[in-house]
């Protein structure tokens, strides 16, 4: 009996779904909208019609439906439950795993964006195969997972793997959304990127393009550096330079095999990668130097987030 | 049939073991010299007349014996391996496993010394029932071991857990042995403490009597710290504080629920924890906020080399 899982990734906006393969096929897909739910109860009902209605048009039957894997922001794997998410239309706490458990009777893992998206990498792509490896989710914030010694880590309450409110040493004072100061996620989320953008323009009066963009985003500095523009490229140095020395230190953590960059900023990993790489060699303990590869992720963006929870279902446990 | 572990315990002079109970109790214990043995060769087979011997001599069939734990310095619990091991009088790399199975047909597993220690503290000690804890080892050097998910970190290639050469932020330069600057063993080991001390002696003309002895060594400080002495209060305070605010950053790793302070070091906890706690919480992220216990070492210091790598053969796999 061929075997399959379901994906769902939960967000603010939309929740999209997929029937996945255990290679990683995505068979059938839909979505419903999360914002418009009157009310989480209104949801979840609407999202397991449409969860019956994939399954059934896919011509299979439920008992081929190993487990559901579910991505949510602030998502517990230790409870199964949605802790305090700002960007969902209801009120936290969610027990989103018993909720979900309840209406279809089949095993239900939640977890957060990034540490699915983690798992994803591990069962369909450039993870494929390995034990150790870290995953850096370089978007709106910077999320994390840690694979260590075959299993994802979530400590004891479920909240490993932050290493985007890690310090970076030498900051400048960012302020970060979680009032703290000099998290990585200041100098390497979209919003660090065009931080750093503005202070590289602010060093001289070279003439960017970036000069001219009003509401500058991450993308635009993209962009710019693939037109050449040295203040795009001096960006993306930079962001390249504080993500090597801060992951030189998370080596002595895990001893990881790969570091993989994934989301909106990795997309510039080619300007990203030669400045992380000769700041990760020029400060990492000897054990380490070298011995770390730098990758991005191989999943297409569009559908990683219904391969990364579906994947939850075929690692759990 | 009552069940026993034994475990070995190399050091650059001598080499002690004994055998376990496992509820943690040494039933008898001994020694050969590390130092003096002509050959590795020659050492293996002393260490394992002088393990029959003590098998014997505790009247239990080697059958009972369960396993042999052994912590190294430099010893690879992935290969089982000592790897350039500057301490030991025989040229590295030294395959410890597989020349102790060879002669003796049991199952061996070998770590570094701050792993064993955390496997000790696991099965016998003040992690007893932990599945998510941090041991820093705080001597010599430092050393530290992290279990998360009920797993001892090991890594792609064995070398998780090297905390103690993670950098401190804001620090002042501190030469390391390992060639980089300010890393934590650069503050928080023996020789840390004292180079923290001649800061605080030079920064002020208080009369305290560390300015009166020769050599000052990191016991000396907290003897004086014993004595009342406030610059050798401050420097504990001080180290506290770096360590308060490294850990901060090692939660967003593995979400512990206890760090553990072991080693010579860690005797002057009822002075470093204080600041330790402090700093902390200050530069925790809201998550961990409060919400990990800072321990001290159950086990006596006398004991915890042999019950550590005893505990190796409890917790293997």
């Amino acid at each position: 009996m061929t075997r399959y899982s379901i994906g769902i990734d939960i967000g603010g906006t939309n929740t999209v779904y997929g029937l996945v393969s255990t290679r990683g096929e995505i068979i059938s897909a839909g979505s419903v909208s999360t914002r418009e739910a009157p009310s989480i109860g209104e949801y979840i009902r609407t999202l397991c019609a449409g969860l019956r209605e994939m399954v059934a048009a896919a011509g299979i039957s439920s008992a081929q439906v190993q487990g559901i894997g579910v991505g949510a922001p602030c998502a517990n794997y230790a409870t199964g439950v949605i802790e305090a998410a700002t960007d969902l239309p209801w009120p936290s706490p969610i027990p989103l795993k018993e909720l979900l458990e309840r209406e279809l009777g089949i095993t239900v893992t939640v977890t957060n964006d990034a540490n699915a998206a983690t798992e994803g990498e591990r069962s369909y792509g450039a993870a494929r195969g390995m034990s150790n490896f870290m995953m850096l989710t370089l978007g709106t914030g910077v999320g994390s997972g840690i694979v260590c010694n075959g299993h994802l880590l979530t400590g004891h309450r479920g909240f490993a793997g932050e290493l985007g409110h890690c310090s970076v040493r030498g900051g400048e004072g960012r302020p970060c959304g979680c009032g703290r100061l000099d998290c990585l996620q200041t100098f390497c989320s979209a919003s660090g990127v065009v931080s750093t953008a503005r202070n590289v323009l602010a060093e001289s009066d070279c003439d960017s393009p970036m000069r001219r963009i009003k509401d500058l985003t991450s993308r635009d500095v993209f962009d710019c550096a693939e037109m050449g523009d040295e203040a795009a490229l001096e960006t993306f140095r930079r962001t390249g330079e504080v993500l090597g020395r801060t992951c030189a230190d998370f080596a002595s953590f895990s001893d990881p095999e790969a570091i993989i960059l994934f989301g909106g900023v990795a997309k510039a990993i080619k300007y990203i990668r030669p400045a992380m790489e000769k700041a990760f060699d020029e400060n990492a303990l000897h054990l380490y130097r070298g011995r770390v590869r730098i990758l991005s992720s191989s999943l297409p963006e569009s559908e990683s987030a219904i391969l990364g929870a579906s994947a939850l279902v075929w690692n759990a446990g």
